[in-house]
Protein backbone atom coordinates (compact mmCIF):
# COMPACT_ATOMS: atom_id res chain seq x y z
CA UNK A 1 0.00 0.00 0.00
CA UNK A 2 1.15 3.45 -0.65
CA UNK A 3 1.74 6.10 1.50
CA UNK A 4 -1.04 8.02 0.02
CA UNK A 5 -3.26 5.34 -0.04
CA UNK A 6 -2.58 4.44 3.87
CA UNK A 7 -3.08 8.23 4.48
CA UNK A 8 -6.56 8.52 2.89
CA UNK A 9 -7.71 5.50 4.51
CA UNK A 10 -7.11 6.98 7.91
CA UNK A 11 -8.99 9.67 6.85
CA UNK A 12 -12.00 7.88 5.54
CA UNK A 13 -12.31 5.44 8.58
CA UNK A 14 -11.99 8.10 11.13
CA UNK A 15 -14.46 10.10 9.34
CA UNK A 16 -16.85 6.75 9.05
CA UNK A 17 -16.43 5.67 12.38
CA UNK A 18 -18.34 9.12 13.58
CA UNK A 19 -20.72 8.56 10.81
CA UNK A 20 -21.44 5.48 11.68
CA UNK A 21 -21.71 6.80 15.37
CA UNK A 22 -19.51 4.83 16.90
CA UNK A 23 -17.60 7.44 18.78
CA UNK A 24 -15.68 4.48 20.92
CA UNK A 25 -13.56 4.52 18.23
CA UNK A 26 -12.84 8.17 17.89
CA UNK A 27 -10.23 8.08 20.31
CA UNK A 28 -8.27 5.13 18.87
CA UNK A 29 -7.39 7.23 15.99
CA UNK A 30 -5.00 9.51 17.67
CA UNK A 31 -1.69 8.37 19.27
CA UNK A 32 -2.19 8.58 23.21
CA UNK A 33 -0.56 12.00 23.49
CA UNK A 34 -2.61 12.97 20.81
CA UNK A 35 -4.25 16.33 20.73
CA UNK A 36 -7.39 17.30 19.01
CA UNK A 37 -8.72 21.09 18.54
CA UNK A 38 -11.62 22.65 16.78
CA UNK A 39 -10.84 26.38 15.67
CA UNK A 40 -12.39 28.76 13.81
CA UNK A 41 -10.54 29.73 10.55
CA UNK A 42 -10.57 33.61 12.12
CA UNK A 43 -8.99 32.50 15.42
CA UNK A 44 -6.58 30.33 13.93
CA UNK A 45 -5.19 32.88 11.34
CA UNK A 46 -5.16 35.47 14.05
CA UNK A 47 -2.73 32.78 16.02
CA UNK A 48 -5.50 32.94 18.70
CA UNK A 49 -4.62 29.64 20.61
CA UNK A 50 -8.00 28.83 22.07
CA UNK A 51 -10.73 27.25 20.29
CA UNK A 52 -13.93 25.71 20.42
CA UNK A 53 -13.00 21.97 21.90
CA UNK A 54 -9.34 20.66 23.07
CA UNK A 55 -8.40 17.47 23.90
CA UNK A 56 -4.70 16.69 24.57
CA UNK A 57 -4.47 12.94 25.55
CA UNK A 58 -6.84 10.16 24.17
CA UNK A 59 -7.89 9.69 27.70
CA UNK A 60 -9.60 13.22 27.39
CA UNK A 61 -11.18 12.10 24.03
CA UNK A 62 -12.73 8.56 25.74
CA UNK A 63 -13.67 10.68 29.23
CA UNK A 64 -15.61 13.32 26.29
CA UNK A 65 -17.00 10.06 24.66
CA UNK A 66 -18.60 8.83 28.01
CA UNK A 67 -19.57 11.88 28.73
CA UNK A 68 -21.79 12.34 25.29
CA UNK A 69 -23.31 8.70 25.95
CA UNK A 70 -24.25 9.64 29.75
CA UNK A 71 -25.27 12.59 29.49
CA UNK A 72 -26.99 12.51 26.47
CA UNK A 73 -28.31 16.15 26.17
CA UNK A 74 -27.96 17.39 23.29
CA UNK A 75 -30.64 16.90 19.80
CA UNK A 76 -30.05 13.81 18.38
CA UNK A 77 -28.38 14.16 15.68
CA UNK A 78 -25.89 11.99 12.85
CA UNK A 79 -23.13 13.72 10.54
CA UNK A 80 -21.88 12.71 7.10
CA UNK A 81 -18.38 13.88 6.48
CA UNK A 82 -17.13 14.17 2.47
CA UNK A 83 -13.86 14.80 2.30
CA UNK A 84 -11.37 16.32 -0.28
CA UNK A 85 -8.25 14.75 -1.91
CA UNK A 86 -5.27 15.69 0.76
CA UNK A 87 -2.13 16.97 0.36
CA UNK A 88 0.68 15.73 2.78
CA UNK A 89 4.23 15.94 2.80
CA UNK A 90 7.09 14.11 4.80
CA UNK A 91 9.22 15.17 6.99
CA UNK A 92 11.46 13.88 10.04
CA UNK A 93 8.68 13.98 12.33
CA UNK A 94 5.79 11.73 10.25
CA UNK A 95 3.74 13.54 7.77
CA UNK A 96 2.02 17.08 7.69
CA UNK A 97 -1.82 16.39 5.79
CA UNK A 98 -3.89 18.97 5.08
CA UNK A 99 -7.49 18.00 3.26
CA UNK A 100 -10.74 19.90 2.56
CA UNK A 101 -14.11 18.88 4.54
CA UNK A 102 -18.36 19.30 4.33
CA UNK A 103 -20.28 17.94 7.34
CA UNK A 104 -23.96 17.49 6.79
CA UNK A 105 -25.93 17.24 10.10
CA UNK A 106 -29.38 15.18 10.13
CA UNK A 107 -31.63 16.04 12.56
CA UNK A 108 -33.90 13.34 14.02
CA UNK A 109 -36.54 14.58 12.14
CA UNK A 110 -34.48 13.95 9.28
CA UNK A 111 -34.04 17.93 8.18
CA UNK A 112 -30.63 17.95 6.72
CA UNK A 113 -27.64 20.78 7.16
CA UNK A 114 -24.35 21.69 6.03
CA UNK A 115 -23.31 22.24 9.41
CA UNK A 116 -19.66 22.96 8.35
CA UNK A 117 -16.92 23.26 6.08
CA UNK A 118 -13.58 23.68 6.71
CA UNK A 119 -9.76 22.14 6.77
CA UNK A 120 -8.01 19.24 8.55
CA UNK A 121 -4.71 20.32 9.43
CA UNK A 122 -2.76 16.50 10.58
CA UNK A 123 0.19 15.91 12.03
CA UNK A 124 0.34 12.08 11.45
CA UNK A 125 2.61 9.74 12.37
CA UNK A 126 3.37 5.68 12.29
CA UNK A 127 2.56 4.54 15.82
CA UNK A 128 2.63 0.96 16.95
CA UNK A 129 2.42 -0.24 13.21
CA UNK A 130 -0.81 1.72 12.09
CA UNK A 131 -0.87 5.68 11.20
CA UNK A 132 -2.67 7.88 13.76
CA UNK A 133 -3.20 11.69 14.54
CA UNK A 134 -0.64 13.18 16.91
CA UNK A 135 -2.50 16.23 16.47
CA UNK A 136 -5.22 16.64 14.69
CA UNK A 137 -6.44 20.31 13.86
CA UNK A 138 -10.64 21.45 12.56
CA UNK A 139 -10.55 24.95 10.71
CA UNK A 140 -13.90 25.52 10.51
CA UNK A 141 -14.35 28.27 7.59
CA UNK A 142 -17.19 29.93 9.69
CA UNK A 143 -17.43 31.78 12.44
CA UNK A 144 -20.95 31.19 13.63
CA UNK A 145 -20.81 27.60 15.73
CA UNK A 146 -23.54 26.08 15.93
CA UNK A 147 -24.67 25.28 19.88
CA UNK A 148 -25.48 21.88 18.85
CA UNK A 149 -21.37 21.58 18.10
CA UNK A 150 -21.04 18.08 20.44
CA UNK A 151 -19.90 15.29 18.54
CA UNK A 152 -16.39 15.34 17.54
CA UNK A 153 -15.92 16.42 13.74
CA UNK B 1 -5.39 -0.59 -14.11
CA UNK B 2 -5.63 -1.47 -9.88
CA UNK B 3 -8.48 -2.51 -8.15
CA UNK B 4 -9.30 -0.03 -6.26
CA UNK B 5 -9.63 2.61 -9.61
CA UNK B 6 -11.58 -0.06 -11.33
CA UNK B 7 -14.07 0.13 -8.21
CA UNK B 8 -13.67 3.73 -8.27
CA UNK B 9 -14.22 4.58 -11.85
CA UNK B 10 -17.61 2.35 -11.70
CA UNK B 11 -18.92 4.67 -8.48
CA UNK B 12 -18.21 7.84 -10.91
CA UNK B 13 -19.35 6.34 -14.08
CA UNK B 14 -22.63 5.29 -12.37
CA UNK B 15 -23.09 9.30 -11.04
CA UNK B 16 -21.60 11.00 -13.98
CA UNK B 17 -24.25 8.94 -16.04
CA UNK B 18 -27.27 10.09 -13.73
CA UNK B 19 -25.59 13.90 -13.79
CA UNK B 20 -26.21 13.98 -17.17
CA UNK B 21 -29.60 12.67 -17.64
CA UNK B 22 -28.60 9.58 -19.38
CA UNK B 23 -31.13 7.56 -17.04
CA UNK B 24 -30.59 4.81 -20.52
CA UNK B 25 -27.09 3.59 -19.54
CA UNK B 26 -28.22 3.09 -15.84
CA UNK B 27 -29.42 -0.15 -15.96
CA UNK B 28 -26.27 -1.45 -17.69
CA UNK B 29 -24.02 -0.82 -14.57
CA UNK B 30 -25.88 -3.23 -12.91
CA UNK B 31 -25.64 -7.80 -13.68
CA UNK B 32 -28.56 -9.12 -15.24
CA UNK B 33 -30.11 -9.97 -12.27
CA UNK B 34 -28.80 -6.98 -9.99
CA UNK B 35 -30.56 -5.55 -7.34
CA UNK B 36 -30.83 -2.22 -6.58
CA UNK B 37 -32.65 -0.48 -3.54
CA UNK B 38 -33.07 2.92 -1.97
CA UNK B 39 -33.49 2.87 1.81
CA UNK B 40 -33.72 4.75 4.92
CA UNK B 41 -30.78 4.41 8.09
CA UNK B 42 -33.57 3.70 10.43
CA UNK B 43 -35.22 0.71 8.11
CA UNK B 44 -31.73 -0.24 7.47
CA UNK B 45 -30.47 -1.03 11.16
CA UNK B 46 -34.10 -1.94 12.06
CA UNK B 47 -33.27 -4.82 9.47
CA UNK B 48 -36.71 -4.09 8.31
CA UNK B 49 -36.69 -5.19 4.49
CA UNK B 50 -38.67 -2.88 2.74
CA UNK B 51 -37.20 -0.08 1.23
CA UNK B 52 -38.19 3.61 -0.62
CA UNK B 53 -37.80 2.13 -4.31
CA UNK B 54 -36.78 -1.72 -5.17
CA UNK B 55 -35.63 -3.54 -8.81
CA UNK B 56 -34.33 -6.98 -9.05
CA UNK B 57 -33.43 -7.02 -12.21
CA UNK B 58 -31.69 -5.05 -15.21
CA UNK B 59 -35.50 -5.27 -17.02
CA UNK B 60 -37.20 -3.97 -14.19
CA UNK B 61 -34.55 -1.12 -14.20
CA UNK B 62 -35.35 -0.50 -18.00
CA UNK B 63 -39.39 -0.56 -17.25
CA UNK B 64 -38.69 2.08 -14.18
CA UNK B 65 -36.35 4.10 -16.39
CA UNK B 66 -39.15 3.72 -19.53
CA UNK B 67 -41.93 5.24 -17.23
CA UNK B 68 -39.99 8.06 -15.93
CA UNK B 69 -39.34 9.28 -19.46
CA UNK B 70 -42.82 8.31 -20.84
CA UNK B 71 -44.87 9.80 -17.93
CA UNK B 72 -43.08 12.65 -17.25
CA UNK B 73 -45.29 13.72 -14.78
CA UNK B 74 -42.30 14.74 -12.37
CA UNK B 75 -40.86 18.55 -11.90
CA UNK B 76 -37.53 18.60 -14.01
CA UNK B 77 -35.01 18.68 -12.09
CA UNK B 78 -30.87 17.45 -12.52
CA UNK B 79 -28.50 15.94 -9.42
CA UNK B 80 -25.03 16.51 -8.79
CA UNK B 81 -23.60 13.56 -7.33
CA UNK B 82 -19.99 13.89 -4.56
CA UNK B 83 -18.95 10.98 -3.85
CA UNK B 84 -16.15 9.65 -0.38
CA UNK B 85 -13.52 7.32 -1.26
CA UNK B 86 -14.91 4.36 -1.26
CA UNK B 87 -13.80 1.32 1.76
CA UNK B 88 -13.47 -2.38 0.00
CA UNK B 89 -13.01 -5.81 0.65
CA UNK B 90 -12.36 -8.69 -1.46
CA UNK B 91 -13.94 -11.71 -0.67
CA UNK B 92 -14.98 -15.40 -2.34
CA UNK B 93 -18.00 -13.48 -4.19
CA UNK B 94 -16.41 -10.10 -5.41
CA UNK B 95 -16.40 -7.18 -3.64
CA UNK B 96 -18.14 -5.76 -0.51
CA UNK B 97 -17.71 -2.10 -1.22
CA UNK B 98 -19.10 0.69 0.92
CA UNK B 99 -19.23 4.71 -0.11
CA UNK B 100 -20.18 8.21 1.19
CA UNK B 101 -22.39 10.50 -0.99
CA UNK B 102 -23.82 13.49 -0.75
CA UNK B 103 -26.07 14.59 -3.89
CA UNK B 104 -27.65 18.63 -4.46
CA UNK B 105 -30.79 18.53 -6.45
CA UNK B 106 -31.03 21.56 -8.88
CA UNK B 107 -34.48 22.32 -9.93
CA UNK B 108 -35.32 23.92 -12.97
CA UNK B 109 -35.82 27.16 -11.29
CA UNK B 110 -32.14 26.80 -10.98
CA UNK B 111 -32.83 26.61 -6.81
CA UNK B 112 -30.27 23.98 -5.38
CA UNK B 113 -30.21 21.98 -2.29
CA UNK B 114 -28.61 19.28 -0.88
CA UNK B 115 -30.83 16.31 -1.90
CA UNK B 116 -29.72 13.66 0.03
CA UNK B 117 -26.78 11.99 1.88
CA UNK B 118 -25.75 8.51 2.43
CA UNK B 119 -23.77 5.38 2.51
CA UNK B 120 -23.62 3.16 -0.72
CA UNK B 121 -23.31 -0.24 0.46
CA UNK B 122 -22.81 -2.19 -2.68
CA UNK B 123 -21.85 -5.64 -4.24
CA UNK B 124 -19.58 -5.81 -6.88
CA UNK B 125 -18.82 -8.39 -9.72
CA UNK B 126 -16.63 -9.17 -12.77
CA UNK B 127 -19.50 -9.44 -15.29
CA UNK B 128 -18.50 -10.37 -19.09
CA UNK B 129 -14.83 -8.29 -18.53
CA UNK B 130 -16.19 -5.26 -16.37
CA UNK B 131 -17.50 -4.53 -13.17
CA UNK B 132 -20.90 -4.36 -12.78
CA UNK B 133 -23.38 -4.26 -9.32
CA UNK B 134 -24.39 -7.37 -8.28
CA UNK B 135 -26.49 -5.33 -5.74
CA UNK B 136 -26.76 -1.85 -4.79
CA UNK B 137 -28.46 -0.13 -1.37
CA UNK B 138 -28.91 3.26 -1.21
CA UNK B 139 -28.81 3.75 2.44
CA UNK B 140 -30.16 7.49 3.27
CA UNK B 141 -29.43 9.22 6.22
CA UNK B 142 -32.63 11.10 7.16
CA UNK B 143 -36.04 9.53 7.53
CA UNK B 144 -37.25 12.28 5.34
CA UNK B 145 -38.09 11.56 1.91
CA UNK B 146 -38.74 14.26 -0.38
CA UNK B 147 -41.76 13.16 -2.74
CA UNK B 148 -40.26 14.35 -6.00
CA UNK B 149 -37.51 11.29 -5.33
CA UNK B 150 -38.33 9.53 -8.72
CA UNK B 151 -34.68 9.43 -10.28
CA UNK B 152 -32.24 6.89 -9.20
CA UNK B 153 -29.48 7.98 -7.15
CA UNK C 1 3.74 10.01 -9.87
CA UNK C 2 1.16 8.15 -11.99
CA UNK C 3 -0.73 11.11 -14.74
CA UNK C 4 -3.84 10.57 -12.35
CA UNK C 5 -2.09 11.60 -9.32
CA UNK C 6 -0.72 14.62 -11.18
CA UNK C 7 -3.91 15.94 -12.25
CA UNK C 8 -5.49 15.23 -8.97
CA UNK C 9 -3.14 17.51 -7.54
CA UNK C 10 -3.66 20.23 -9.59
CA UNK C 11 -7.35 20.04 -9.39
CA UNK C 12 -7.25 20.04 -5.68
CA UNK C 13 -4.14 22.52 -5.52
CA UNK C 14 -6.73 25.24 -7.77
CA UNK C 15 -9.27 24.89 -5.13
CA UNK C 16 -7.23 24.82 -2.57
CA UNK C 17 -5.27 28.27 -3.51
CA UNK C 18 -8.79 30.00 -3.97
CA UNK C 19 -10.05 28.72 -0.78
CA UNK C 20 -7.15 30.25 0.92
CA UNK C 21 -7.60 33.37 -0.45
CA UNK C 22 -4.08 32.87 -2.56
CA UNK C 23 -5.79 34.61 -5.50
CA UNK C 24 -2.72 35.62 -7.23
CA UNK C 25 -1.79 32.03 -7.63
CA UNK C 26 -4.62 31.49 -9.30
CA UNK C 27 -3.71 32.48 -12.94
CA UNK C 28 -0.53 30.90 -12.64
CA UNK C 29 -2.82 27.23 -13.26
CA UNK C 30 -2.99 28.29 -16.51
CA UNK C 31 -1.33 28.12 -19.77
CA UNK C 32 0.07 31.77 -21.17
CA UNK C 33 -2.87 32.00 -23.36
CA UNK C 34 -5.27 29.48 -21.04
CA UNK C 35 -8.74 30.18 -21.41
CA UNK C 36 -11.25 30.23 -18.41
CA UNK C 37 -15.26 30.24 -18.93
CA UNK C 38 -18.10 30.03 -16.64
CA UNK C 39 -21.26 29.05 -18.29
CA UNK C 40 -24.67 27.60 -17.28
CA UNK C 41 -25.49 23.85 -18.11
CA UNK C 42 -28.46 25.40 -20.01
CA UNK C 43 -26.18 27.87 -22.30
CA UNK C 44 -23.63 25.49 -22.60
CA UNK C 45 -25.97 22.64 -24.03
CA UNK C 46 -27.38 24.76 -26.55
CA UNK C 47 -24.16 25.61 -27.80
CA UNK C 48 -24.41 29.05 -26.94
CA UNK C 49 -20.62 30.65 -26.96
CA UNK C 50 -21.20 33.20 -24.17
CA UNK C 51 -21.13 32.37 -20.68
CA UNK C 52 -21.09 34.39 -17.13
CA UNK C 53 -17.17 35.07 -17.36
CA UNK C 54 -14.59 34.77 -19.86
CA UNK C 55 -10.44 35.26 -19.87
CA UNK C 56 -8.70 34.53 -22.54
CA UNK C 57 -5.19 34.58 -21.68
CA UNK C 58 -3.28 35.09 -18.06
CA UNK C 59 -2.72 38.58 -18.48
CA UNK C 60 -6.80 38.80 -18.36
CA UNK C 61 -6.83 36.50 -15.35
CA UNK C 62 -4.18 39.02 -14.09
CA UNK C 63 -6.32 41.90 -14.35
CA UNK C 64 -9.34 40.31 -13.02
CA UNK C 65 -7.38 39.86 -10.02
CA UNK C 66 -6.10 43.08 -9.29
CA UNK C 67 -9.75 44.60 -10.34
CA UNK C 68 -10.59 42.29 -6.79
CA UNK C 69 -8.15 43.06 -4.97
CA UNK C 70 -8.54 46.90 -5.50
CA UNK C 71 -12.37 47.64 -6.61
CA UNK C 72 -13.10 45.38 -3.17
CA UNK C 73 -16.39 45.96 -3.81
CA UNK C 74 -18.15 42.80 -3.04
CA UNK C 75 -19.14 41.75 0.58
CA UNK C 76 -16.28 39.50 1.87
CA UNK C 77 -16.59 35.96 1.83
CA UNK C 78 -14.44 32.83 1.17
CA UNK C 79 -15.19 29.41 -0.31
CA UNK C 80 -14.82 26.10 0.12
CA UNK C 81 -14.45 23.19 -3.13
CA UNK C 82 -15.25 19.79 -2.75
CA UNK C 83 -14.58 17.79 -5.93
CA UNK C 84 -15.29 14.31 -7.20
CA UNK C 85 -12.60 11.59 -9.00
CA UNK C 86 -12.05 13.24 -12.35
CA UNK C 87 -12.04 10.83 -15.31
CA UNK C 88 -9.94 11.62 -18.21
CA UNK C 89 -8.35 10.79 -21.50
CA UNK C 90 -5.08 10.85 -23.48
CA UNK C 91 -5.03 12.24 -26.80
CA UNK C 92 -2.59 14.02 -28.84
CA UNK C 93 -3.11 16.98 -27.42
CA UNK C 94 -2.76 16.52 -23.38
CA UNK C 95 -5.82 15.72 -21.48
CA UNK C 96 -9.20 16.31 -21.51
CA UNK C 97 -10.72 16.24 -17.93
CA UNK C 98 -13.97 16.10 -16.73
CA UNK C 99 -14.68 16.43 -12.71
CA UNK C 100 -17.78 16.73 -10.76
CA UNK C 101 -17.41 20.02 -7.71
CA UNK C 102 -19.48 21.46 -5.24
CA UNK C 103 -18.84 25.06 -3.58
CA UNK C 104 -19.87 26.14 -0.56
CA UNK C 105 -19.33 30.14 0.24
CA UNK C 106 -19.39 31.26 3.67
CA UNK C 107 -20.08 34.59 4.29
CA UNK C 108 -18.12 36.71 6.54
CA UNK C 109 -21.10 36.50 9.12
CA UNK C 110 -20.56 33.10 9.06
CA UNK C 111 -23.61 32.01 6.99
CA UNK C 112 -22.59 28.98 4.82
CA UNK C 113 -24.72 27.55 1.57
CA UNK C 114 -24.10 25.93 -1.40
CA UNK C 115 -23.00 28.12 -4.43
CA UNK C 116 -22.61 25.96 -6.77
CA UNK C 117 -22.60 22.54 -7.92
CA UNK C 118 -21.43 21.38 -11.88
CA UNK C 119 -18.43 19.92 -13.54
CA UNK C 120 -15.03 20.97 -14.59
CA UNK C 121 -14.08 20.54 -18.23
CA UNK C 122 -10.88 20.84 -18.90
CA UNK C 123 -7.74 20.95 -21.44
CA UNK C 124 -4.86 19.71 -19.58
CA UNK C 125 -1.35 20.10 -21.05
CA UNK C 126 1.99 19.47 -20.26
CA UNK C 127 3.86 23.28 -19.96
CA UNK C 128 7.65 23.87 -18.68
CA UNK C 129 7.52 20.66 -16.99
CA UNK C 130 3.89 21.35 -15.10
CA UNK C 131 0.90 20.41 -15.73
CA UNK C 132 -1.54 23.80 -16.29
CA UNK C 133 -5.05 24.38 -17.85
CA UNK C 134 -4.98 25.05 -21.21
CA UNK C 135 -8.75 25.76 -20.86
CA UNK C 136 -10.96 24.92 -17.63
CA UNK C 137 -14.53 25.36 -18.62
CA UNK C 138 -16.86 25.54 -15.51
CA UNK C 139 -20.10 24.32 -16.21
CA UNK C 140 -22.47 25.54 -13.95
CA UNK C 141 -25.71 23.06 -12.98
CA UNK C 142 -27.88 26.11 -12.11
CA UNK C 143 -29.19 28.90 -13.95
CA UNK C 144 -29.61 30.93 -11.28
CA UNK C 145 -26.37 32.96 -11.09
CA UNK C 146 -25.98 34.91 -7.49
CA UNK C 147 -25.09 38.45 -8.04
CA UNK C 148 -21.76 37.46 -5.73
CA UNK C 149 -20.26 35.70 -8.48
CA UNK C 150 -16.88 37.48 -8.33
CA UNK C 151 -14.45 35.44 -7.34
CA UNK C 152 -13.25 32.25 -9.96
CA UNK C 153 -14.18 29.33 -9.22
Amino acid sequence: MTVRAAIEDLLSEYAEAIDDGALEQWPSFFTAGGEYQIITRESYEAGLPIGIMFCDSRGMMEDRVQALRTANIYEPHAYRHLLGRPGFRRDDDGYAVRSNFCVYRIAQDGDTVVFATGRYLDRIVEDGGALRFRSRRVVLDSRRVDILLVLPL
